[in-house]
Formats: structure tokens, sequence, C-alpha cells
């Protein structure tokens, strides 16, 4: 059982920014995500595309924006249940929470905040009979760990991004590469596309197009698939079989939780963003109010109040004196600590 | 008559950011601020200081976050009104408001935002009798163009940072520089302490301490001073006098614009951070509502918010839809473009 302060379902830029806000009030988080790396949409989706609308960036990559955010939590030493998808919650009699993923890895924690974006990410699948007996067998949706894919045999089905990005990058890694996709054209950032050309002609990416995926096959783990092209069926012994056909955001097993929904958001009070349930509060892009916008500086907002009402439920009667970080300082809980230069008093002479 | 669509009042990181939200929106933004330049607090309080809890920031320096802030929306061309404080608003029949500086530069818009921070910060005075008679007349308590200074004589009191840096600043400009504290002691950063007394050193300023400025002299313009040290009185000429004795904020004439205060702030509500007169809003620091946070990140998610509001009041039955900036870019007033790399769609043979 995974014990925590503030349990945060999606480790997104707001759930990020809420391990920070949190760590300042002295209470500790973990996150869970269903996808194997935090970030979020920003990670998964667009992790190469700028974002202008952060205050003070005029300018930031959305997987620096990522990257910043877990470099300005980490002296907070947040717990990740990554690749995981949060499935159940169960209130305990003290209205503590326990809530279990897809797994079945257990998490305890006094206050649930779900900072679950557009809900959570679940690959489109190929409509193939048997593809769910070889998930986690040979079948991969997700690339968590590509040393897994190290020389061994990959064959990855898609046309955007992912599918021309993990080609290349696998390229140097596996033993051979083959990219299947129904048509000619790929859809990505340019250099990416041209790469891919580039690793075609030197045999490093064996390309088979417009093709399809049509049968998968092997006893246990999976060992060889069906290409079908022009009418013609070819068999192709693998040792992985990764369909890169995009994410489809689903608010999910969350949906049946109890709580308040409302245009597949779930409905807070704009005071601390808490919910219908007392202990469990939205926040970011998973929740509606009257007037919301769905922005990331909005969560950050909304994160930042809602550790300020945990603050208070976890500690009934205490007095709260906000301090700023620029006159307080910041002490991590792994001993770091941050403060602005002081001033000296010093004569001179 | 300067016109605006936004009069924003407070030229801070709330302000700042303002700019950019109503841009988004195709609305033009003016700021007034009784400051001579803009950044609020984070400009003229502590610009060498580290803010530690800006979202995607784990530490950035106050000056900065301004600098970020400006450059962020000056494709949106605000326009400013500097050095001077906002004095008297009037609302006209067709609802838009009149709002007139201590100067009398007159400013008309449809929507005034006030984002005043803690109130415009007004200089202490040393208590010297007639040093009104000599304001901006060689009396100044802040330095807007350092040029005004070059081959003058100057005299600075105070013991504090601002007295500091300007003196090492000054001495390289004005012909001469003497600063005078009550105390031996100065209290500042350490290299600033350090750089005084090296320059002291040097002769290049000329340092009287533990001293008071305790009268002024000149007709119309100041021509000198007497420093009284060890009860011994010294007339010095000068062309210049600038007492640096800090700044107290005072919400000033904005309290009695009629709009409802509690505590020294503006109360709002928490759908678009509107005042109790329909058309004012009031964000950042400056306003109240019940769980308020005095955090920049709380600001910039109010002027989000206020800035769909004003376009909706000004925009009566058009449809808005919320655009992310990652995917339909910005279009800034001067003409420029800034967007995402686009995909591309392109086979590979």
């Amino acid at each position: 059982m995974i014990k925590t302060d503030i349990l945060i379902i999606g480790a997104g830029p707001t759930g990020l920014f809420t391990v920070f806000e949190a760590g300042l009030l002295k209470l500790k988080c973990h996150l869970i995500d269903a996808l194997p790396q935090p970030g979020g949409q920003c990670s998964e989706l667009y992790p190469k595309k700028p974002i202008y609308d952060i205050p003070g960036f005029p300018e930031i990559l959305a997987g620096d924006l990522t990257s910043n955010l877990l470099e300005q939590g980490k002296q907070f030493q947040p717990g990740f249940t990554l690749g995981e998808r949060a499935e159940t919650i169960e209130k305990q009699d003290d209205g503590s929470f326990i809530v279990t993923t897809n797994k079945g890895t257990k998490h305890h924690a006094p206050i649930v905040a779900i900072a679950g974006g557009l809900g959570s990410f679940e690959p489109r699948k190929p409509k193939l009979e048997n593809i769910e007996k070889y998930e986690d067998k040979g079948v991969n949706y997700f690339i968590k760990d590509p040393e897994i894919y190290r020389d061994k045999k990959v064959i990855i089905a898609g046309g955007g991004d992912s599918a021309l990005d993990w080609s290349i990058f696998l390229a140097d890694v596996a033993s051979s590469v083959t990219l299947v996709h129904r048509r000619n054209e790929f859809r990505g950032a340019l250099d990416s596309v041209e790469k891919v050309q580039e690793l075609k002609l030197l045999n490093k990416i064996n390309l088979i197009t417009p093709a399809e995926v049509t049968a998968l096959h092997g006893k246990e783990f999976i060992d060889g698939i069906t290409v079908t092209k022009d009418g013609i069926d070819t068999v192709l012994d693998t040792d992985y079989f990764i369909p890169l056909f995009g994410l489809s955001p689903k608010l999910g097993p969350i949906g049946n939780w109890g709580l308040e929904i409302e245009k597949n958001a779930i409905k807070v009070n704009t005071l601390d963003y808490q919910t219908n349930i007392p202990g469990i509060f939205a926040i970011g892009d998973v929740n509606t109010y009257e007037g919301k916008l769905k922005l990331i500086l909005c969560g950050f907002h909304e994160a930042t109040l809602m550790c300020q009402s945990a603050y208070k439920i976890l500690n009934p009667g205490k007095k709260f004196v906000l301090k700023y970080t620029t006159v307080s300082g910041i002490n991590g809980f792994d001993g770091t600590r941050k403060e602005a230069p002081k001033a000296v008093v010093k004569a001179i002479g």
C-alpha cells in the first residue's frame, strides 16, 4: 500500500505543479498516470510543439515545460505510479481513500486530487481479432523502455509523429525495424519524414506501404504478423508489434466514482475546486465550473488554491500564514534549501 | 485623450500578462503606473531576487519575469502612462470610463482592469519642511532617466539597496556623488555594500555617515542642502537631491472610486473578478474574495478569466471559441505571426 498526503490522479502540468504547492505546505504527493511518463498530453502528444500562453514564457516547448515542472517539484520527492490507470476508489471509515489501479496497485491518502486532463489516454487499437491476447506479450501500445527492443525484430504500424519518431529511434536499437502504414503519405514534422526517407534508403528501416497488418501469430508470445499489400498476404517474423495509432482520451473509470459530471468533466466549486465528495478535488482540464477555461495556467491556480484547502483539512484549527518563496525560501523534503541571497548589514568605513 | 479597449491600472506582472491574454482576443490595452517603469514591485523592490513559485520556473529573478512578460505581450503593442498615478474615474453615459492621472493625462476605455497590487507605491519622504516645493525641481524620489544626472552634482540619502545601487551607478555618470545615511551600517546585497566601500576609497563616492540632511536650499530649483553630522551643520552645493527611503504602498485615490473595499483590497466575484461597478474589474493582489491568495500565479488566472468577460461585454452576442496558441498560433497587432511548425503530409518512396 502506497501512502501519501495528496494522491494526484494525472501527472500532467497541473498534477506536477500540485507537488510543488503541496510541498510548500509540507504535504507529500504521489501521482498515478496511465501514460508511461509524466507530462500528460504535453509529453505524449506534442512534446516538441511550442506553447505561447504560459505566463512568463513567450514560447516554451511542451516537453520543456514538463521538465521544468518536474525540476520545480523534485525537492518535494513525489512518488509515481506510471503506466497504470486509476480504476476504483473506496472511502474508508476515517474519511480517507484507497485508490486501486488496473494493475492492482493500491494507494491510501486522506486527499485525492483528480488532475486527469481530458481523461486517461487510451491507445486506439487496430481491429485485430486476437490482439488482447498478445498485449504485453509482444504487442505494446506505448514505448516505456526502448531498451527492451535492443537487438530484437520490431514492427511498427502507423503514419503519424509517434510512428515516425519511434521508427527513427529504434532503427539504432533494434536488429530490424519495419514500418507499416496504410497510405504512402505520412503526416508529421518535416524533419521526421525526411529522416525516415533517409533511413529507408540506407536499409535501416524497412517500409511497407500502402499496407495493413491483418493478423497476429504466435503461441504465448507474438512471433509473427501478416501484412496485406495490394491484396497479397505476407507473413513476417517479429519479436514485437507496436501499433501507434494515436491516443483517445476517456474519462474512464473515474466517471463511475459518484462524482457529479457535466459535459464529460467533473463539477467543482470555485472556492477550492472540491467536488461533491468531500476530500476529492478536481483541478485542471478535467473540472468544470461557470466560466471555466481549459488552460494550463488556470490549472496552476486551481492546484494552488486546492492545496490550501487540503492543508486546512489535514491540519484542522492550525493557523496558516501564506509565505512568499522570495522571502522564506524553500525547504525540500530531501534536505535541500533554496533561498534568496540575504542582505547584509555592514558598516562602510 | 488616450483611447483603448482595456485600461489597466498597474503595470506589475498581472497587468502585463493581461496585455497578452487581451491580445489573443484582439483587445488593445493601455497601462498606467505610478512607478517610472513596468514590473511593479518585481522591478522596483526586488528585481534581483529569485522567485521560486512561478509555475514552470524552478527559479526566476523578479526582474527577468518582468522582461519575459513584456516580451510575451509586446506584439500586442500596449500603451504606457508611467510615473503617473490614476487619480479620478468618471463613468460616461455610454458606460465607458475616463480615468485621469495626477498629472492630468486622460484615458478613455469601455473596460477598466485594476491590477494595482498593494496599491501605488508612494515614496517615503524625509521630513523636511519645504521638500514639496523642490519636487521635480531638483528633488527626485525615483530615478527615471539616469542621463539627466550626467555631469551634475548629486546627493543621495538612504541606507538600503536603492541608495547603494544608484550611488554605484551614478558614480560613473554624475560629476560627484554624495551618499548621506543616518547610520554607519548599510543594509543591502553584500556585493553592493562592498562596491560602495571600494568607490569610497577611490573617492568616487563621497560618504557622509552618520548624518542627516536637515534643510534644502535654492530659489526655484534646489542648489544646496544642509547636512548635520555630530551636531554640526554643513551646507553642500548640489544640483539634485535624491532621498531613497523606500516605498510604501497605498491603495490611494482608487479607494474613493465607489468600489467595495474590504481589508484594503477590492471585493470581486470569482466568476470574472468584476467589482461592484460593472465594467471595472480588479485582478491580482489588489482584489479579495473568499480563499484569495496574493500570489502572482493567481493574478495570471484572474487576468485570463477577466479578459474573457471583457470580450463578451465588448462583443455582445458574438460566439467565442477558446483557441489554443499551440494549435492556432498568435497574430500580433504589429503584423507578426507566431506558430508551431506545421506537420507535413508527404509520401516516402
